[in-house]
């Protein structure tokens, strides 16, 4: 076991650099810690010209990024790439059928094809090992895999993007509205010029339908995510939220349970004295709630070259001990497939909000609505005049099935009273 | 791998019976994520005949519980005795020298004898593990030896007392003295009836000396923790430190740097938007801070028959599956020996709370104890007839050394002026 780990990088954005800089300057304890040194032998990336603040001249380089799947002197292929297909896919591919062990940042593609890779591990005897796609440098994939395996998981969920997070604590702290939060993270570099995948949900959907797979013992599923993101949120969502003792949360749940698995990244609201209230900025924290361990939480950075290498390098260090099974906690043949749960039968309680026009009658058909479809409004907030001059009404209903709920709002779709498509969240239960 | 894996359990109080009910509810779970079944085959306790809600009859009964360390069709035993030494050590060393892995919720056996039974299950070449012996079902230890083991770790603390936290939760909450709430939680069971483990924070610096070793590669020095408890604490303490933005939690603190290895448990300031002042009652935290992951916390429930038996047999799972390696992260011949790192050169912000005389001159004396000490004070608050009729002043100081807070002390201590012990509390930095 002293034969140093070989690892060929593939990808040198931030993270690539970030675990070669963390070889470089943890490299002794590592080395204690797994009881042989970690070593990049090769690396490969678009340019290899570019400065990225590390020496690369060290490593064999390798044009064709795929090819280092086959590069004689690697045990392991670190995939940092990125896309759910492309280059990537095809590494990972040749990098396990060459017998390689192979790590990866890449949400994306484990989402996408995170069980045929498993398979294909398998079959070659190598691990597979992704916890950097996850909650960053958290080490959530473990705590799931290892940390609860002895508990059936009643539900996971958390707060997996940190830029929408970023977002929600930008808009609670000043009571700004989210175009202009987001404008703002955008150029602070916060946020992508592209922010789609972010703040409508995609990458925490493919978050979670990673947790999901490890917590239930279920075939990845990311196909059957419901996801809304938080593009519709208004300052006053958040206010009125906080006015009732609540944050608003873009969380990713998971539940298994006999109607099939429940997958869904939404806005929730989460009462202030859960801890993911007080989960501020671009940090990530999850919740596992397990039938004897209770409830779990995993915290940290989400994102960043730094966390996201030490989940990268945690996941080479495993390696290098041998300390390492089946990628999924299971053999990928003991994975069920599993329908996707009916969500009109989940029982909870709604937070609604409507952007009204100012006439009379407005009240009367929203609670008309609410008690057609078999609504029970706790309590209901009318308030006039907001900065944008509407008229706003929130609305929070005692538990009941989310089908009355979606029933109420189909009646009250392209209704001439109200101003535009109301807002519904979740409350966390 | 398809063999069971067979365990032994040596004292069947709550956490034994929890494991084995965990193991009869979740166990065809377990054996889909471990690879084969885990069984339980003997068992060995004071009281044969005892009910505890578990079938025993099913398993061989041993009247010996170190013998059950030679227990001819076990592959593992688990040591749920207790106490430091005594039958708990001797399990612990037979176990091991006939060659089974063994796996304890021990914290005090594994603060004072972890190296030399690390040691001894090396030279075996069998597992030692000891997951539920800091902050129950909370996977801490795995989270420090693989998930954040790529990391240089600058320090390492937490919430490791539950009955210490649920107290101060409690005096928070309610405004009440440390006495009046653990005659409380005494009466409910919350509390033991001598309950000075928990409320001295020995417990704690138990755990505490455990994750020091695991976070530094250090050898285990659970006598060099610097322990106080919460048990002078007064409810003014809390009122004041809340006032100023802080809430008081009863930290294990451990950090490595050129000095030696400093560790301590001491009732801390944290500010209100740091994580660990949202943790209430009997909950548990550890944070982590790594070089490259930055901060990351684990949270659960830090006791209890359900939650301990959650990691116990995720350390049963781990050894089933073949993924485990030296209990310290390390071989037991790699940690190093650190001398304990001296307190008076640490800097920090203190708060310092005295019960004084109401007499002319006291603030001066006190005044003059800290100029003369070189202790710059950012604010002091008098405030006149608490409800025991004294008056109270607190002091936070600037960052300074910890020495010059400790030399005004010593400089104030026997004045006739003070009623009583002055109360000195870390501010979290």
């Amino acid at each position: 076991m002293t034969q140093p780990l070989r690892v060929a990088i593939a990808g040198l954005g931030t993270v690539g650099a970030g675990v070669i800089r963390l070889i470089d300057a943890n490299g002794e304890l590592i080395a204690r810690r797994a009881g042989r040194p970690i070593e990049v032998v090769a690396v490969s990336a678009r340019d290899r010209a570019k400065d990225r603040g590390v020496d690369i001249s060290r490593f064999a380089w390798v044009d064709d990024p795929v090819g280092l799947g086959r590069h004689e002197g690697a045990d392991v292929v670190v995939e940092l790439i990125g896309g759910s297909d492309g280059p990537a896919l095809a590494l990972a591919r040749t990098s396990v059928a060459a017998g390689k062990s192979f790590v990866t940042a890449n949400k994306a593609m484990i989402a996408h094809h995170g069980l045929e890779l498993a398979r294909a591990a398998e079959d070659a005897d190598v691990a597979l090992k992704f916890e950097a796609a996850v909650a960053g440098g958290v080490p959530v994939i473990k705590g799931l895999r290892e940390g609860a395996a002895a508990n059936e998981i009643a539900r996971v969920y958390g707060i997996l993007n940190g830029t929408c997070n970023f977002i929600l604590s930008r808009m609670e702290a000043e009571g700004r509205d989210f175009a202009d939060v987001l404008a703002e993270a955008q150029a602070k570099g916060f946020a992508e010029a592209d922010p789609s995948f972010d703040i409508d949900g995609v990458d925490a959907a493919h978050k979670l339908s990673i947790l999901a797979s490890l917590a239930f013992g279920t075939s990845p599923a990311f196909g059957d995510v419901a996801v809304t993101g938080i593009r519709n949120l208004i300052a006053a969502d958040i206010a009125e939220a906080g006015a009732l003792g609540y944050r608003v949360r873009l969380l990713g749940l998971a539940e298994a349970n006999a109607g099939g698995l429940f997958q869904r990244v939404h806005p929730h609201l989460v009462p202030v004295d859960h801890p993911l209230a007080h989960v501020t900025g671009a940090t990530n924290a999850v919740v596992a709630e397990g039938n004897f361990v209770g409830r779990l939480l995993f915290q940290g950075a989400g994102a960043g070259d730094g966390p996201t290498a030490s989940a990268v390098v945690a996941d080479l260090i495993d390696i290098a001990r041998g300390e390492f099974g089946p990628a999924y906690a299971m053999p990928s043949a003991s994975l069920t497939a599993q329908p996707p749960a009916d969500p009109g039968e989940r029982r909870g309680r709604a937070f609604l909000r409507f952007a009204v026009v100012d006439k009379v009658g407005v009240l009367a058909e929203i609670a008309a609505a609410m008690r057609d479809a078999g609504v029970s409004i706790e309590s209901l907030i009318q308030r006039g005049a907001t900065a944008g001059g509407g008229v706003i009404v929130t609305i929070v209903t005692h538990e009941g099935p989310e089908r009355c709920v979606a029933q109420a709002l189909d009646k009250l779709a392209g209704s001439q009273s109200l101003a535009g498509k109301p807002m519904w969240m979740h409350i966390l239960g």
